[in-house]
């Protein structure tokens, strides 16, 4: 089959690699209906997260089971499933827990597992899918395909979006400020929406992005940044800060900003993968009680949640791709988003 | 009238000053009580941190009201008030927020106001206590003697370990550890109980401070620290950290500690005063989504609830003293403390 593997910064390429089969009776083989490229992914793309070795890519998919393990259960062949971009099994402490992205036997797409055996990436043909019981959601019927865009943000921007919101405890009437204008910005927009939210202002600079916030539920667009960003939103809200920040981009800078924004006692929910080795400034947050709440987004927990809304049309987060490719041309789908060409790139294989 | 002083490390003076008087109408002029000396104070007392000039010590303490500015109306004189360790008028956005320690008009005890006019330390006989009307709280009727201790308490620890369990989300069947068997720690444990804790773990090597933390709900106790108290906690948990971790130190090492100690998509509720320019470290938290939430605890807020649970004898937050002295000894309060001798040192003028 064909999969896309990262060899070096700036190095993408789609090669043939063998077809995945089932190698426990835990697993299946998913073929891929639509992938995507993530803002993570652009770390290694940009040289800012280094690569030991090459290593394939992609942990966003849906796609439709073509076989399972003999102690499969809830999953079968020709279902419709979401893959989160963290495999769980569902069972563990963790997992009860809801923090699904602490999975004791869950693992990444893309690397091998605890037996040295690969799971595979999502930006290729098919996927085994490790302790597919746990991780796998499947719709109750095949979808109409122009839900498949919706439905594959549940594998991670739509989730880690409401993750943000969620951890920042926002809530009806809370007011939000958004960091970050990327797909996990804008689903965060859609977040704290659908949660109530009364006022949601988004830093932004970026037209179309602007435009589809807006859309999202949007009440306000500021396009500075830093300080005057920060000085923009505190009058904006009548003097103080947000109650609810969304930090959505993973740099030093937005996290200072976002906690610059914060007013004292509220939250910055962060999701942003943090890069830079930024650590957090504890006296200014000890002595203005912003609390620092999110992390890697148990998207899993909320997929059945969100599917919900997603399946009736109470929400369409789809809309953030705004390119379509076939899997050939992923390198192009890396390089648009590289360049902020386009928001979100999804590849069909 | 007499009044603490620092001038130097372990150079703390008991002087001769002016007696204050109502400078606003706004003010009142409170004669103290019963006074202490903080866990805090001994920052400056051991030249951890910096004194740029003598000043006065003390912000937390009781006593009643000798006179008030004409603008007063919450307290009269003859009241027993209870002062806040921050001054806060109650009005302004962060005090309805129930950020009291943000207040925009609030203020310090022991350093000159914005005006430049003192605002006395509560080691002394005497305070001119500034916007009067937010900061105190009367009590119903003059308390017996023998509860000021307690009342003292709502000054600071008690308030301040409530803090730490309100801002961790203690609920109802939590499982806690706390991290720190000072007076804040202890009454730290106290609010976890009074919460709903299921189990409330307490790191401490120390007799007497183990057996308070029992009578005040603690199940069990740890004397490892660092990752061997880590790993003591996992076990007695069944193979996990606790929900909820009660930073009570201020110290790189107690946050670090705190941080491992608490499960995986669990809180850190701090509440220590962070010393030694402490920074958090946000690949752990991001991996593992322990949440970081607390500051400086807006005791203000808390009081009329926990001190209702005083008068009525619901909580004893006053055995934390295990030492009280005259004013006239105050230097051996602070001595005690600083030796560990004594969990927490009472004055009375």
């Amino acid at each position: 089959m064909r999969a896309t593997v990262i060899h070096n910064p700036r190095d993408v390429r789609l090669e043939n690699v063998d077809d995945p089969r089932i190698q426990r009776p835990t697993d299946a083989v998913v073929r891929v209906v639509a992938a995507c490229v993530c803002g993570s992914d652009l770390w290694p793309y940009r040289g800012v997260r280094r690569l030991s070795a090459p290593r394939r890519m992609g942990h966003e998919f849906v796609g439709v089971v073509e076989e399972t393990g003999a102690e499969v259960t809830t999953v079968r062949p020709g279902d419709f499933v979401i893959a989160p971009f963290v495999l769980s099994d569902g069972t563990c402490v963790d997992c009860r827990n809801g923090i699904t992205t602490s999975c004791r036997n869950g693992g990444a797409w893309g690397a091998p597992d605890r037996d040295g055996l690969l799971v595979d990436g999502g930006q290729g043909e098919f996927v085994r899918v490790a302790v597919a019981d746990g991780t796998l959601v499947a719709t109750p019927e095949m979808p109409d395909p122009a839900m498949v865009p919706s439905l594959l943000t549940l594998s991670d921007v739509m989730g880690t979006g409401h993750h943000a919101a969620v951890a920042a405890h926002v809530g009806p009437g809370s007011t939000v400020a958004v960091v970050g204008d990327g797909a996990v910005g804008l689903c965060a927009v859609l977040a704290s929406k659908r949660l109530g939210a009364q006022r949601v202002v988004v830093f932004s600079r970026h037209v179309a992005r602007q435009k589809l916030a807006l859309e999202f539920g949007a009440t306000d667009i500021i396009a500075e940044r830093g300080a005057e960003g920060v000085a923009r939103l505190t009058e904006l809200l009548g003097g103080t800060g947000a109650d609810a920040v969304l930090e959505c981009v993973g740099t030093k800078e937005a996290m200072q900003q976002a906690i610059d924004a914060t007013r004292p006692g509220g939250f910055v929910g962060y999701v942003g993968a943090p890069v830079g080795g930024a650590e957090l400034p504890i006296g200014q947050l000890f002595g203005s009680n912003v609390n620092i709440a999110g992390g890697v987004a148990p998207v899993r927990t909320y997929l059945p949640e969100l599917l919900g809304e997603v399946l009736d049309g109470t929400i369409d987060p789809g809309r953030v791709f705004d390119l379509e490719l076939p899997l050939d041309e992923v390198v192009e789908a890396y390089e648009a988003m590289d360049s902020r060409r386009a928001i979100k790139s999804l590849v069909r294989p």
